[in-house]
């Protein structure tokens, strides 16, 4: 492979901008120009009441036009296709991420939890109302004193089977359910989580399908129906962003519902209170439970690709156009992208969105074969989840990171709302810890991580294992973790003198990549199994100690699955230059990766002193190689700026430069321009020399 | 010195409370608590036009009691005290980050301009309307065109000398002066930055007093006065943040003032048009103007550190409740800041906030010197602002850093506006690019280490210079960078077999440190070396080529001025307990840094591979030694719960658990709890066992 291309060489646009959209892009361009047309554009400055007024109209017109119902069945109007689905959901974020995420609650949590955890009746029974949005609803799972551990919830439904009733209660102030989106306002119904009780056995964690409001009644000043008895609840307030979506909290108290409305794919309570259920195993059922509705990783993730690729179009197409500074030819000033500096800041996040973007669109395939029941083994859920949670932590960091540089990079006018960066921090902040708070689901990925490496090491004998992990060949699969080389690798790794060029070769950087997350896991089970036999609390804090290197291991893993993902995109290119340039943009990827890490290479005897430095100044190249392309490489994200509508974006600045150009040159030329005070010092100085010579 | 303390040895929060708040603790605190008057307290969800009028009640309440003078003469009503002066504004932070900057453009901007450019004339004629605020003003220096490069600006200031006038001027779209604070509505004057021109030379930038609005006209409906002729504006709108403050944009056309209107410290023109400097040098002359203007730089690095120890007083606090996931008793659940991953996460930040703390306190000190006039000397003016720009540029990243990490680490809570912290990051977001954008800032630090090394460089014969940077043997003062050791130290620390305690010696550390930025700086200045006879184009593009490598070495730099200024603060304690426990936490820092940039130290053989597993384990290792620390370190910054006024710190969280666990404690006791499936599950399996084997 050529290390140069012509200087006018420019990579293909519109074949690189299909395969970023992927199976759908259809879809994904369909939904994404909805943002043009004027209802669906976000007006700043609304007061939250307006916002939420706002949103609620849009939610309703794309529910008329049958913009958000794809993932639900046919016969009701839907069109049995999740993947797709999501694809159009992701990009509502270009509208108003407050328009997404009201969605999300409606149709892909609300609706979604419905479709996947209650069966025939609920779906004829609720489904038309909710994907028409005639019943605004709620998914009433965290509370006040349960994020992320769902399982402690504390919110009881109670069976009576003398009324064939569940009671669902709120025992303390800690089970309030909050964050509620809908709650606060329009939400009428609930899916609400709560531990079910029959027969005095507490069966853990379900859904049911809970009336909130009456719609008999009248509205108050908010627009709300009033909460029906039992039912209670306050209004979220003001949030760091997403004004538009109504969140608030719900409590209950003895709130009756009928026995039918517990959503009852994976559980049934008999008339008479018998509790049966098709999966035996208590935490099995929970977990299987909360699986199906991994949608809402997968799309917040794919949400946040979507938002660094609109930032990153406005930061680069400003820097390049913006001038600061004169360089040597006074009267023209650099772009500020050319700037070594400024490319260092951008052109990274740049390798790393294309990277998430790769994996996401692996991601999307994957959970359609899932939800579309193509490939639905438990090991192809199990997979999916752990993609889904490793996928999701990255992309929401990442979005924050190129956001946050984005904005910066592009000074006080970054800061102007009109140019949309600072509203989109604003509202994708709470991307990183909803749905699963990033560091808890990169610990999720981590225990995976772990117990693969447990299934693997627990088929041998003691004594074959040393011999196993250094034999192992296999190539490592886009989910799995075989942990080949371990003990190896540090005899190969540090003798062998490799070349420079050899960091440019793909096998180097998979190499790379996964001899660290093997390495890593390999140390944290070995600590982890010198107290196996240990007390409980020895073990827990064990483990405690070791929470933040599994936590990189787990990111170390996405990271190599990003990796992975992006090389088999760069395979389905055809193009060459666009090949060519894609491959530059994979290796400033691994490689920045990498030099993120360096230090870990270093100790661990991977790299030497040598080949490190060859790691950064490599990278260097790579930033000259690319920064011509960087301008076509943000437009194929198909984000153009009419459709942004950051005026920073349309070439206003670039209009600027030439009035001011132009009116210099025409000074100069009328002969009234005044002489710098330096020029004429510099001309009279001349003259005294001249005096004194003749 | 002990590695170890009684487990119930507690730090004196009141003494380190006084040594963090220094020489003006008095002033700071007085400050600090007028967030504790309704008046001064924020009001959340106001509109742009609310908040604005709040906060212009706000700051005249605050000039109607005197506190935002002290900066000014004591002749006219101020206290001649520029460090208190500062020490109070940078404590407006916890009212309402907007009041602080709507202060800041008032007196810290636009007073300090006539205050410091202007002459006996301009401060009895102009400042008492400006220290009353009857007179609110302007600093009109940024144009569209040129943010932080000043020296470009296109405004200009023609001088008339038939008519004895200088000619205001906007000769272009992109010369419009831009995010001007006080422009949009309430400026009616201000000091504008423009190109001096008299009898065809320009003289370049120079600030001139401009009235801006009539005041005798009628307001309009959002209360601004009729601008005056030929002067023209627009309303900036929202921003990100400091919705408080109303940032606007200004254009002149042929706007005549009179000759008096030049604020004419540095530089006069008589009327018949002769221009005439005390500073011969238009370059000196320029960054002298410019150098007045640093307590703008000063101050928001103070601010910065507040806004820092602000969000980690709420983070710590929480994370010291909040409950979150059941530990080996399945009844209580950990806090979550016995959480590794959750030390990880703060204790760092802690500690760098700390370190930023003494430096600000150190450079607060040294602005004192140079404005009291009791160090008024060029250098310590020069080393002023370098010092500043360093400490401006983390103190603002930083604050940025902890804001979001606390945000995320409390949760849905943390995304709350009630609790501040989305507040706190949208208002200081722009902090890192106004007043000199941060990596503009660190590349002015980054020429001055190169200065001083061509400086020690010149001094002697070319065949000397590595025997001199063998052998230099003094101490790196605060402000300077010897380049000694550099060759040698690499022969020195790749053999020598350390001891990993030594890492704890604080001349380890210091060594660590010091030898990076040297290193860094030598070999940057030898890359332009080798381009000195080459084209100026040439000479650009190497500099252009080691851009990102000088940012990174003036970071290095101030992060150990930060290690320096927090050792030294640490000598000035008396309490053992807390000269321990600081000592930890500076070694935190310390080691810290030298873990970010481990893979230098490896590449450049400053560190083995041994010694560098020992950083991190020897991080660990502080972390548990801190945790039991953390509350008390944070309430020695002064910012009680109340005073902050967020609910998630006050407690509330505490109590919602109490309620719980009485809740539950109470249900088994009465015989009601319900059994868990999985335990009845445990109990017939026993039961069946028992039964098979009688």
């Amino acid at each position: 492979m050529t290390t140069t291309l012509p200087t006018n060489a420019r990579i293909d646009v519109g074949a690189l901008a299909d395969l970023l959209d992927g199976r759908w892009a259809d879809i994904r361009r369909r939904t994404r120009n909805l943002a043009l047309e004027p209802r669906y554009r976000r007006t700043l400055g609304l007061s939250m009441a307006e916002h939420r007024a706002r949103v609620r109209e849009q939610a309703q017109a794309l529910a008329d036009s049958g913009e958000v119902q794809r993932a639900f069945p046919s016969r009701l109007g839907g069109a049995d296709n999740p993947g797709g689905n999501i694809a159009g959901f992701e990009e509502l974020v270009v509208a108003d991420p407050s328009l997404q995420i009201k969605a999300g609650v409606q149709w892909g949590l609300f609706g979604a939890a419905v479709l996947h955890l209650g069966t025939a009746y609920h779906h004829e029974e609720f489904l038309p109302g909710i994907m028409s949005m005639a019943v605004p609803g709620c998914f009433a799972m965290t509370e006040t004193g349960h994020g992320s551990d769902v399982a402690s919830i504390g919110t009881t439904a109670t069976y009576d089977a003398d009324a064939e009733e569940f009671v669902i209660h709120t025992p303390t102030r800690s089970a309030w359910k909050e964050y509620i989106g809908n709650a606060a306002v329009d939400g009428v119904a609930a899916v609400v989580f709560a531990q079910l009780v029959t027969r005095g056995v507490d069966h853990g964690v379900h859904a049911f399908y809970v009336p909130l409001r009456d719609t008999a009644g009248e509205r108050d000043e908010h627009g709300a129906y009033p909460y029906l008895p039992g039912v209670g609840g306050e209004d979220d307030g003001l949030k760091g962003g997403l004004l538009g979506v109504d969140n608030g909290r719900l409590h209950f108290d003895q709130v009756r519902i009928p026995r039918r409305n517990l959503l009852d794919k994976y559980a049934e309570v008999a008339a008479d209170g018998e509790y049966s259920s098709p999966i035996d195993s208590p935490g099995r059922r929970f977990f299987t439970m909360l699986g199906t509705l991994v949608q809402g990783r997968v799309s917040l993730g794919g949400s946040s690709v979507a938002t660094s690729k609109i930032a990153l179009s406005t930061a680069i197409r400003y820097g390049n156009e913006r001038r600061q500074f004169t360089t040597s030819d006074p009267h023209t000033e650099s772009v500020i992208l050319d700037y070594g500096a400024h490319q260092r800041r951008l052109l990274p996040l740049l390798a790393r969105t294309y990277a998430a973007a790769f994996l996401h669109d692996t991601l999307l395939e994957r959970f359609h074969g899932v939800f579309s029941g193509e490939h639905e083994t438990d090991a192809d859920r199990e997979d999916l989840e752990t993609l889904a949670a490793a996928s999701k932590a990255l992309s929401t960091w990442l979005a924050l990171d190129v956001v946050q540089t984005s904005r910066e990079a592009c000074g006080g006018a970054g800061y102007m709302a009109e140019n949309g960066l600072v509203g989109l921090h604003q509202d994708m902040d709470v991307y990183v810890t909803f749905e699963g708070d990033n560091t808890v689901l990169l610990q999720l990925v981590g225990k995976r991580l772990l117990t693969d490496y447990g299934r693997e090491m627990a088929t041998m004998d003691v004594a074959g294992a040393v011999r196993y992990v250094a034999d192992r060949a296999g190539d490592m699969a886009l989910h799995r973790t075989p942990l080949r080389r371990a003990s190896q690798s540090i005899r190969d790794w540090g003798s062998r003198a490799r070349s420079a060029e050899e960091l440019r070769e793909p096998a180097t950087q998979r190499e790379l990549l996964e001899d660290r997350v093997e390495a890593m896991v390999e140390v944290i089970a070995g600590k982890l199994r010198a107290v196996q036999k240990a007390s409980a609390a020895e073990q827990a804090a064990a483990f405690n100690a070791h929470q933040h290197e599994l936590i990189e291991a787990a990111r170390a893993h996405g990271e190599l699955m990003q990796w992975e993902a992006f090389t088999a995109g760069i395979a389905r290119t055809s193009d060459p230059t666009t090949k060519q340039v894609l491959t530059w943009l994979r290796d400033l990827f691994g490689l920045a990766t990498i030099e993120k890490n360096l230090a870990w290479y270093l100790v661990n005897g991977r790299l030497s002193a040598q080949r490190a430095r060859t790691v950064t100044s490599y990278i260097e190249r790579l930033l000259v190689r690319l920064r011509p392309h960087a301008e076509d490489l943000v437009d194929a994200f198909g984000y153009s700026a009419e459709l942004i509508g950051a005026p920073i974006g349309t070439g206003a600045e670039g209009e600027r430069q030439d009035e001011a150009q132009a009116y210099y040159r025409e000074l100069r030329a009328s002969g009234q321009e005044p002489v710098t005070e330096k020029a004429l010092r510099a001309r009279e100085k001349k003259a005294a020399r001249a005096a004194r010579a003749s």
